[in-house]
């Protein structure tokens, strides 16, 4: 409604909405930059002012699809209520978050593919981010009493370890796209359980 | 040192076990069939009479291989040791085992991409009996009483998966391949803590 001009991020945010869904209707390899220029209106040029390459458009998406992942984990550790239905949800949401991403619409599939294989960097960054937002609910579950450990970074590190399944989008393709949730809610459980006994 | 006549089953033996050699050393794309036969010292037509193709070569390996890995894992679970051992150490050689196949020559990870790609009935299959050795150990130790769980289903599909990225060779290669065993171990501990632990 506003009547300001639009801005140079507006534009950049323009392309890369009608890339991504460029992208998951007409797959990743058969959208030009040509295609996305006239879904926006505008020319290849004025793309290219913006993105170098198709490539760059991509790894820009997968930026904005991992942000918005670390923005709803990062939500759920800030919830006011106990560190073990947090991390439960954390387990959960973040299964669901991956499984809507890569199995509904499988077009994703082919970006994330190509994001993995090229932007390590950026993916390595994005699950450092996760690890520590797990980090944060298991030591508010140990300073409120809830959980136990020895050893703190041990206990992270096997938590991590034991979700990675429902969150690495090429195992969720292949093991989990039948599951509807409910072996990650079990998970979820299982671990809760493990971290709230005790060390014998 | 037997001077019995040699079998159809010891020439296919000998076939998959200079095949074998033979893809770890130059590679699957770059092996044929002729520098099988030659290394078996017979002629490529001789090696045809045994195996179709060199992919029914590779899928009569990849069989080998993982009927190994079930070896293995079955001795363990027969083991006169209590359940929490057996599961830990089921947990750590099935690692090493993953981690000597798959990491050591990486010239085997293609043949294994090839059969992960073409063969899941016989991958599915493995899968499957080796989640029956964790679960016979999970059976034994409930009855032993050194562990706890209300729904023993639950229970073995938890530890399953969390042990799934220590046995899954692409998994394996992208996170543990410089951990030499740590983080397997400190799963296999975490996991024998969490189902010693009494339910709630």
């Amino acid at each position: 409604m506003r009547s300001a001009a639009i801005t140079q991020p507006d534009i950049r945010d323009r392309i890369l909405t009608e890339a991504e869904r460029l992208f998951r209707s007409l797959g990743y390899s058969k959208t030009t930059v040509a295609d996305v220029a006239e879904a926006c209106e505008m020319s290849p040029a004025n793309v290219y002012r913006f993105f170098e390459s198709k490539a760059a458009i991509n790894e820009a998406i997968t930026e904005v699809v991992l942000h918005r992942m670390e923005t709803m984990a990062l939500g759920i550790v800030r919830e006011s209520r106990p560190a073990a239905e947090r991390l439960m949800r954390l387990i959960m949401e973040s299964h669901r978050f991956t499984c809507e991403q890569y199995l509904n619409e499988s077009r994703v599939h082919e970006i994330v593919a190509k994001a993995m294989d090229e932007q390590w960097g950026v993916i390595d960054a994005h699950i450092e981010r996760i690890r520590g937002c797990y980090r944060m609910v298991i030591e508010d579950g140990l300073r409120s009493g809830e959980f136990h450990a020895d050893d703190l970074e041990g206990s992270c590190q096997c938590v991590f370890n034991a979700v990675m399944p429902f969150c690495h989008p090429q195992l969720v393709a292949e093991k989990f796209s039948q599951d509807r949730g409910r072996q990650a809610a079990l998970m979820a459980a299982f671990l809760v359980k493990a971290l709230s006994a005790r060390p014998v």
